[in-house]
């Protein structure tokens, strides 16, 4: 991670410089992937980064030693809330800019001694992702791929749970720390359930699988439904026509609900339109879901450097479900990061 | 978890009979953990839980049906939060609990409608556990515990890399979703950074892993150190006669940090002082850390039915470090639920 040293100073130049704009004299950062954006170092135990002309790092002893080897910024320890706010009323006297997600235990005591001003000014400059970055989620799907082509499906026996041990072992023993997100592996009746993990039930038909690695902070996230019946078949190509036209409605300048639109819409002309019950995509970077969301009801415009999920699905409560998840980094074209079949029928396997 | 819906009722008037005494009206929960510990369905999406008198479950169709399978109370649609204030605003006029938790970006959006009072009021009931709780954490510790005595330390060569994977593996095929916390393995001088995750270096000595499973959406956390050396024997007798010392002397209706005074006191003794550079422990159950603190700074009072993590620790810079953390029931005398065994030289593996 030290090599991204000489691109920080410049990200943190303009930061302060929309700090600038918007009248805020310091941010103070908690949120440890907004401390590894703008650090390099993402911190393990409470810490608190400062940013203003002079930014600092604050830091607990348990951190102290991999911060310093990390962050292009000078580090203090951290002692406690209490402390590190006396010592910054001590210079700071302006607007002082907190995250949106700081919690509402630490405002009462900031917002005490400070004129604050909440936003998502870091969560902003994350939506456009550098070279680095993308070479990063790259990284991420390059796990996250390997990993599942590692696993011979066709001599595959064992349940839900194991089909995702192999994947997350696999996963980990090519540097991801940890799964990006819990992962989903759900099959038979049981597909029907979006969000559900595996479970110890024998793998049916048809299977749903959401994974995810993290390589150097960076999350991916792409989802494979392996179909059998004819029935799922149908439903697998109505998914893939919808993602096809979202990704190539994708473009700099465009509103973000329109990608939603058009995969819904040709969901629903299909007529499985009350069975796609999310939103089609959402950002990917340090988190695995950030901005922007493509959702009905964003207000966001997608910009060139957004990379974004695209995934579609269709859920009948008490037959089966699919969905099909691609990465897209936005450019003039956009471009799928992605690169594993997404047609996958069980009887090729 | 259905089985579970016999003590929700309980639990719940409890918590209405708290928010009495507050003079709280309602409680809007959001923390999923919090909405498990409540329902006994622990949300994966974006949903809120309005305790009053007649309580109420709002989840997105994402898990609608996961909710309507294991949420014991009614459930109704979440859309979005301005449709949620919109209703609540019909029926609700008196004061309203919210969590410290909560962001600041929800809380400017609830509190220009409500008169709000921030609590930690489910985490308070949070930090005793019941005898069904008991079990899930031990059924958690056990998964870990086996999980570790599968790997063949003897015959082991690979990375600290492989062996989380190994470590991860087992825990994921016996059925915890994921690992509690991102798995520790650190070795050689490594070892003195006490929260790194593992590397793709060779695994060398000593070696200190700190990991945990989730069974039934409850954690469990240690941490076994391996070492060789006489000088690592010998810090690991200092750790062990902290722990046992600080274990000793917990009992309901002391300090918190008394325990951690203890520990810290057996460590200074040996003249180490200035490499424990944690606090002593922790409560668990649906987050691997929650109430009670055992640090300090803590100026909580340790009551029956608390389960905590005591893990004294030694971190020399350069050089390496050890750790080794225990769980325990505090009962009259304290319970150390965790069972493997604590010393552990590879001379012997």
């Amino acid at each position: 991670m030290q090599s991204n040293r000489k691109d920080l100073p410049m990200k943190i130049n303009e930061i302060i410089e929309k700090m600038r704009q918007e009248k805020l004299e310091s941010l103070f950062i908690l949120k440890p992937e907004n401390i590894a954006y703008v650090t390099g170092f993402k911190p393990s135990s409470a810490s608190v980064l400062i940013l203003k002309e002079e930014p600092l790092l604050f830091s607990t002893k348990l951190d102290m030693e991999a911060a310093q080897a990390q962050s292009c910024l000078p580090l203090e320890e951290f002692k406690s809330l209490e402390e590190l706010i006396k010592s910054l009323k001590e210079t700071l006297n302006g607007k002082m800019g907190i995250e949106n997600s700081m919690s509402v235990g630490t405002y009462k005591k900031i917002c005490k001694n400070f004129q604050t001003a909440p936003n998502d000014i870091i969560e902003g400059f994350r939506a456009f992702k550098s070279k680095n970055e993308i070479n990063k989620i790259k990284g991420a799907i390059r796990i996250a791929e390997d990993s599942f082509k590692d696993i011979d499906f066709s001599k595959f026996s064992g349940s839900e749970d194991d089909l995702a041990a192999g994947l997350e072992y696999n996963m980990r023993k090519a540097g991801s720390v940890k799964p990006a997100f819990e992962t989903i592996v759900t099959s038979g009746p049981r597909s029907s359930l979006p969000h559900a993990s595996s479970s110890s039930q024998e793998l049916g038909n048809p299977v749903m699988i959401d994974w995810g690695a993290l390589y150097e902070n960076y999350a991916s996230d792409m989802t494979r439904s392996i179909v059998q019946s004819q029935k799922e078949e149908e439903i697998l190509s109505v998914l893939l026509e919808a993602q096809k036209e979202a990704i190539n409605a994708i473009k700099p300048g465009i509103k973000a609900s329109h990608v939603d639109n058009v995969a819904r819409g040709v969901i629903e002309e299909y007529g499985y339109g009350r069975y796609f019950i999310h939103s089609t995509g959402h950002g990917v970077g340090l988190e695995v879901h950030e901005k922007p969301s493509l959702s009905s009801k964003s207000d966001e415009i997608l910009e060139k450097g957004m990379v974004v999920t695209v995934e579609p699905g269709i859920y009948m409560e008490g037959k089966f479900g699919l969905r099909v998840e691609d990465m897209v980094l936005i450019k003039n074209s956009p471009k799928i990061l992605t690169e594993l079949p997404r047609k996958i029928s069980s009887k090729n396997l």
